[in-house]
């Protein structure tokens, strides 16, 4: 269980392919996982979700803990009975929540204290209790409790950040008692380089089946993104996984995987289909815009997805001008296909050694053009 | 084209089971129309809508006359491509819409005028208008312009409304010429059964390949339509479609496919699936209720369609919960599925010989309990 197997390396990058095992299948890197933050991929059933070729989803420790609770989840025999996703998945450990959605009112090394947004009661959560929440969901991989700094912050802030991570690190590692179920330890550090280092030495003593890089996409330039997985890049085990959490951008996606991330998540997708925006490329198109009226193409005429081989451009445009549920679905399961296909895309491209940190498959003058 | 076949007669009612030929494909009667306001029956993808068995779908002239307009439809080739649904469709003519719905300006026997409930804009709409954006959009069916009354209206209103029915019947009858569409009249005469019988026969004698019983469902008691389709049954010719618009409730399905009734449409299924109500035989649940919370069980165990075959109450009570898009999908999908299963199991029983008014297959008495 959780084996990691390399496939094949990249001739020019520290990019790999591999096949990653866990209870509910194997999965491929490099691949993107969409989110379903409370047990659902906005707006898409299952089976949709299948079509759109994703392997693995994340769903929200925080979000389920509030609604329904774990203890509903677990009843029924865990996550992936509840939402009816038969294929790996992983639940995040509510950090990151923690500290962007819930009004704090305490934290200290113990673990933290909160108002729910929801209903205003009030929630505690410690490294154990995170633990035992994902524990309850059933996930395949769980994520330690971690204390995610904002951006900015000075230098301290991010180091106590750290220490408190690696110490709530230690005790999820202590608390996890599930055999089926893989536990990735976390990366903090902000944008301090010297931060991240210590960190990731740290992490990777604890000899986990998975590495995350967390901490990033809280408001930091994208070019400390570059910076961070660069930096971190030599400095981590080559035969685990490692996953950038929060990203699921065309360009930040490539350079991670150049610089040897397996795994990514993102609401973009989701949330951008729910904006009437697809993603085509690496543009992002408003179907709103009244340029799409009397355009028949489909979206993508490169894409296999449900949207682009059923439905046009003006149906589109139609359905989201009218504030039809059908619209926000149909951009969704192309702009979840979308990344999929870009994750395959640099596979293949890694295999046939034509990869780059600058992958572009569409271009007409791209070396990696089959791959698209 | 247009070919009505019936396949069998109930030997204790007016019912009968039948094929109705069109351009795209052969239906089954009794047959339920789900309803595609806009051209997209809402939350549900085409291929989701084939799942839940329709074998044919209404859309509202009026309302994509507004939006997107049916020079944009005509443009892709008619409302078929534009919505990708391949199988038949049927218009209404806009005329339950222009007296629900619009702020009518001008009534008279040329037409009518009034202001867009969408952007306030003065439109015309004359029985010639109807048919000639109906001949755009490019159903398989289309419906005459007719004026339907409230309730409640006077005997000298209703009588009056009638008058101006039969003469845009004329009207639209010679406005039609596209012979791969087959235009059906309508009978109104509100709840007045004189006015009925004299419309009936009116509209007979138009020799149109399908009749439609029009200006029900505009607020009248429920027993009034049982009334009206009970008496309008031996006046109808047998040997074409009938038509009872607006209808979807299980109850009256029955006794109007009992007097001799083939075609429903209604926005029930989709409506109730969006306030989060789930159609269990012939009742309603709210799956909001607590009761469902804990609650594993598909919402019917009997049914096959995809919320019921992969999701638990309690799944779709905490996405109704959290307003989450796939509740309402899932529900629309089940609700759709249940009066496909309902008309199907009426056509088995009319079949068998064990059909009735009180049709109710589900009950553990029933004679028909096989066709459930």
């Amino acid at each position: 269980m959780f084996d990691f197997q390399i496939q094949a390396r990249c001739p020019n990058t520290a990019a790999r392919v591999a096949t990653f095992s866990t209870p509910h299948g194997v999965l491929q890197t490099p691949q993107f996982m969409p989110v379903g933050t409370l047990g659902t991929v906005k707006g898409v059933t299952s089976s949709q979700l299948e079509e759109t070729k994703a392997e693995m989803i994340l769903a929200n420790t925080f979000h389920l803990h509030l609604q329904p609770g774990e203890a509903i989840v677990k009843e029924v025999g865990g996550l992936h009975e509840f939402m009816s996703w038969h294929k790996p998945i992983l639940t995040d450990s509510g950090g990151y929540q923690v500290f962007s959605l819930g009004k704090l009112n305490k934290i200290d090394d113990e673990g933290v204290s909160f108002q729910s947004p929801r209903d205003g009661r009030h929630i505690e959560l410690t490294p154990e209790k995170a633990i035992q929440i994902q524990m309850d969901l059933g996930a395949d991989v769980i994520m330690a409790f971690d204390q995610c700094p904002p951006y900015p912050a000075t230098h301290a802030e991010v180091q106590s950040a750290c220490n408190r991570t690696h110490d709530w690190l230690h005790r999820s590692v202590e608390a996890h008692c599930k055999e089926d179920q893989a536990l990735f330890g976390i990366i903090q550090g902000g944008c301090f380089l010297d931060l991240r280092e210590q960190s990731a030495q740290l992490v990777t003593k604890f000899d986990l089946p998975g590495i995350a890089i967390g901490g990033v996409s809280v408001g930091e330039p994208t070019k400390e993104i570059h910076r961070i997985v660069r930096h971190l890049s030599p400095l981590l085990p080559l035969n685990i996984p490692k996953y950038l959490m929060g990203i699921g951008t065309i360009r930040e996606m490539a350079i991670s995987v150049a610089n040897g991330v397996d795994l990514f998540d993102c609401v973009l997708p989701t949330r951008l289909g729910r904006h009437g925006t697809a993603l085509i490329r690496d543009e992002r198109w408003n179907l709103r815009n009244a340029r799409f009226k009397n355009d028949f193409q489909p979206l993508d005429k490169t894409c296999t997805c449900e949207a682009c081989q059923n439905y046009s451009r003006a149906y589109i445009h139609h359905l989201i001008r009218n504030d039809e549920l059908l619209g926000l679905t149909l951009l969704s399961l192309h702009n979840l296909s979308h990344l999929q296909r870009f994750s395959h895309a640099m596979s293949v491209s890694i295999r046939d050694g034509c990869f780059s940190e600058d992958f572009a498959p569409w271009q007409k003058d791209s070396i990696a053009r089959h791959t698209w």
